[in-house]
């Protein structure tokens, strides 16, 4: 099977036009695809109204037990069920899902190794539930995940959602066709952080070391190539990161924003 | 296929000595179950913390654009994924849906009649998605339902948890034979609301009816009466409403709480 595995972000969620012309892509595909989704500025803002203090370190969130529930309020429930309801409106038939749901996306708790980052989970791909993904898809449903998931251990965990994209469509490979699509509020990878006209058209991962030692890529940029880069390692060959207005254009071939190779 | 319709109430859901006791009741059941959950309580602290105040009328709520999102929120976020998590440590496989994930459970929203609900949808039993909760039992899954619904106009609506469980019921036994159990915080159908020994072991519509005029039975414990007779009516033969302590007795047959009878 073919399967697009398509990453949105969040301020692309909190933007009403783009996120309505991002549904509105993703209505008219024909081919089976996975969604992903962010939302790390609406738990940040509902973090603010609770007056639950948020730490980051390297940009990275320290999610506390009171913040993962703040992820299941925001990620598992409230994003993920408008997005759910979002596609079904469109003609679709979503379903949205944490990793806990039908064990779907098992992670382990990250060890603590100088910082604690509580309860966060890194993606274990092997263990991931492709058999029901793919059950989903063959029945013309659009499984939505949030970035929630689960350990072997019984918890629940906050997860990367760029990682979780990256982990999908690594699990799916084996056996099927697969197309990662990072949608963002950027063009593509930028040559300069400040020029939306700088788009890198393609990037290899020669390159992304040397861009990342030069700082000209940092903070969440580089979490995500990385993540990218991973996907290739392992076999994904089609992978993008582009404006989520671009999606359309994307998938029909047509070159835009930043192409991976490896 | 038998399958069980397990309705939990909140003050249950808040109680962890009787969560834990009601999710090892669950973990020991080897015949097919759906389970259904409130969450009005969390809700309702969750409001109070956002400072959103919660509007009743003869002890049903008003829903409005906010206090559905804190419904996504608490019902279909927070309960909703840590029951799947507690149910999956225990070695079941569960999956936590709102009735818009796949189009499951259709609701349409209250007309205003005197009264305007809100957000609120009235269940469309005959509209139930019963093929995939059949599918996701026989593939031994857990589907555990939230009390969200969706209606054909792509609305997420909320809706009354005891109506939902009715409603999988009237669906389910079309084709299947079905077990419908409402548990909460108390033995039964008391005919002294404050004395917990005087629970009905049986209950037909006619004496309802009665009580209800003597005001013996009120509030809360009217509605669900209304549902449970409803599915009665609709061909549900096996209904009982039980503390959710008593789980594991009742569906090993033992006389416990109330039996409906029509």
């Amino acid at each position: 099977m073919k399967i697009s595995v398509i990453k949105v972000g969040g301020n692309i969620l909190d933007d009403k036009a783009s996120l309505d012309q991002f549904i509105e892509s993703l209505s008219k595909m024909n081919e089976p695809f996975v969604l992903v989704h962010g939302g790390g500025k609406i738990l940040n803002e509902l973090a603010k109204q609770l007056t639950i203090r948020q730490q980051l370190v390297d940009g990275k969130r320290i999610t506390t037990p009171e913040t993962l529930e703040l992820a299941l309020m925001t990620y598992a429930g409230l994003i993920n069920k408008k997005l759910v309801a979002q596609l079904n409106a469109k003609g679709k038939t979503a379903i949205g899902l944490s990793g806990a749901d039908a064990k779907c996306i098992i992670s382990k708790k990250r060890a603590v190794n100088g910082i604690n980052y509580g309860e966060v989970g890194d993606v274990l791909t092997e263990k991931t539930n492709t058999e029901l993904i793919v059950q989903l898809l063959n029945a013309n449903l659009v499984p939505v995940f949030c970035s929630v998931t689960y350990s072997e251990k019984g918890e629940l965990l906050n997860s990367n959602a760029d990682a979780i994209a990256s982990a999908l469509a690594k699990a799916l490979i084996k056996n099927h066709q697969v197309k990662l699509i990072y949608c963002f509020e950027k063009n593509g990878v930028l040559h300069s952080v400040d020029d939306e006209n700088s788009v890198l058209p393609t990037l290899d991962s020669l390159t992304f070391n040397i861009l990342k030692q030069e700082k000209k890529i940092h903070s969440g940029m580089v979490a995500k190539l990385d993540h990218a880069f991973d996907a290739s390692k392992n076999g994904v060959k089609d992978i993008n990161i582009i404006h989520a207005n671009y999606l359309t254009e994307t998938l029909q071939g047509n070159t835009n924003g930043t192409c991976i190779t490896n």
